[in-house]
């Protein structure tokens, strides 16, 4: 019956595959730096579906007992300032001082995962080949938490398989770089000389979030120009009240092209850890995070019991219309509204 | 039985208070610009008791009812631009083409109202003893959506009582500047010329959103920088992306002192409402913020049975010294305590 052998090679697969995904397991190899094992443990993580979620939790859990310690370095920068050159330059570099890197890219507005993963790979084709570097892009998937919890799940994950050092990618725009924030020791911020108006194009927020800045690509004709702006740069962060740990940021020159800079920017980042874990602050901070995130997490999970109920949703439609025609105040209504959605048993 | 006469008084002024304070006749003497029931109408919504809250409701759907409308301007600007020298001296000049303006003052900081009402009355001293303007600070109270909530409905029962012009004045620093945003048609920014440093010190946020820019104390010595500052503005206006209404920013300089600049003032803030009433933008951005307004007091409503439930937030905090020691993870550690709450049968 070669059906019969077929559906039963079928199952032992499928046995094998779950059993492959049961945390213990997975744990036990992601200590032993088993790099697949670490992808497998991250699909899980990454995981809609809720059987999956006793199995991520309890790996996480696991995880989280090791109690090992990356350098969570967050990498920022608009589109085009060079950020997959450096990072591939700049990897490389710091693979001369430490043992191994994970590169996590986050992108909240993919909502696809494979394209990316070889996108990145190829962007990053000397990494990719370094078996001492791990690549993995986050898949935003339908949880609530989105692409900032996989990624967070992700570095407890490279954590325990015991890199050295992780970088955190912004790819997307807009609301990422205080995702990434959220969850970095160090946050690197990566600059273009611009024509003089260097100031210009970016938000002041991210200024003031930076750790360390970069003027990328400062070589040939640009090099000039690139000093400038550090100039510059430097200046407007002076007007920026000291940060809570006293750490200065500095601002440095660098040329992903020819590998020039990185020696400054290795000693800054390198100093910043010795400084900051000597101090505690790094304890502190990610303490401090965390919280941030459970607190956030809670208010979203209170909201989604109306928002994410269709049924809520249809009396908010309703309610919406009253409050566009003007003929109820939107306080009231959604007063009104919480009333009913309370008596209604929540 | 002086006794019983006095106790008669005391409930015959009771009693007097209480339908003094009652919608309708409060609705009708604001209809008729009666300054005094317009204040009692705003101390009425100020009020966090549950049985005003129904009155209060009652008196701001007449008041929606009568569909006047009034220029909702906010002023906002850092402490010592001369807020307050500029609405007593473009208040003025305002009420010779407008026969009446509010000036309601906004302050988050603050929860007493007694003594700020005090401050704004001395410091805009003229208008203040103008029968044409009221003048009114919004106490923050301790409802949901707190001094916004206030201000807002203010500007209902302002517009009833049919001024044409209302001024929202920022009195605090931080998130006031959104808030006074979000409730108003035209975005007033007062700035201060500076020694060169002109972009530095105020958020970037607020200039985006600026409809209009006034460089104040533009008179003797300061003049050649004001005019300088006013360049740079414009400069650095130019580089933002074009606002949906299509409006353009102006920078103006202006002397409250001298009464300067007033005229160019006045005529951009004229031509932006001409034009923006004709184009229908000031009823859909007023849609607009309504909406917002909803979706915020919804979230915020359903996140308090939660955060304002002493016994869970004794959990919620044992839950943080665990999420502290690292040993539960945030995202987990919140839908774990989400389930228990939604068990209890929230």
């Amino acid at each position: 019956m070669p059906n019969d052998e077929r559906l039963n090679d079928w199952l032992k697969e499928r046995k094998a595959r779950f059993n492959e995904r049961r945390a213990d397991e997975l744990f036990e190899r992601i200590c032993q730096q088993d790099r697949a094992a670490l992808s497998a443990g991250i699909t899980l993580v990454e995981s809609s579906r809720p059987e999956d979620r006793f199995e991520a939790n309890k790996l996480l859990q696991l995880c989280l007992s090791q109690n090992k310690r990356a350098w969570r370095i967050g990498i920022t920068g608009v589109p085009g300032v060079g950020k997959s050159t450096f990072i591939e330059s700049f990897g490389n570099y710091i693979l001369q001082h430490k043992q191994s890197l994970a590169v996590l890219a986050i992108d909240p507005s993919s909502n696809v995962s494979g394209g990316s993963i070889l996108g990145d790979k190829t962007r990053m084709e000397t990494l990719s080949n370094n078996e001492r570097v791990f690549i993995r892009p986050t898949a935003a998937g339908t949880t609530l938490g989105g692409v900032a919890r996989h990624t967070r799940e992700a570095i407890i994950l490279c954590e325990a398989a015991g890199f050295e050092v992780i970088f955190i990618e912004t790819v997307g725009v807009g609301q990422s770089e205080t995702i990434v924030h959220s969850m970095v020791d160090f946050f690197l911020l990566l600059m273009l000389a611009g024509a003089g108006d260097e100031l210009q194009g970016m938000k002041r927020g991210i200024m003031e979030m930076a750790d360390g800045m970069i003027i990328t690509k400062a070589d040939g004709e640009n090099i000039q120009k690139s000093n400038w702006a550090r100039r510059e740069y430097a200046n407007a962060l002076h007007l920026f009240p000291p940060k809570e740990n006293d750490w200065i940021t500095h601002v440095h020159t660098a040329s992903s092209l020819k590998g020039e800079g990185f020696e400054d920017i290795w000693k800054n980042i390198d100093s910043f850890f010795n400084r900051m874990n000597h101090s505690g602050w790094i304890t502190e901070n990610r303490k401090r995070q965390e919280l941030a995130i459970l607190e956030e997490m809670m208010r979203s999970l209170l909201q989604s019991v109306f928002f994410s109920n269709d049924r809520w949703m249809e009396k908010y439609h309703a309610v919406e219309e009253q409050v566009k025609l003007g003929n109820i105040l939107a306080y009231q209504a959604a007063e009104e509204l919480f009333r009913e959605f309370r008596a209604g048993g929540c």
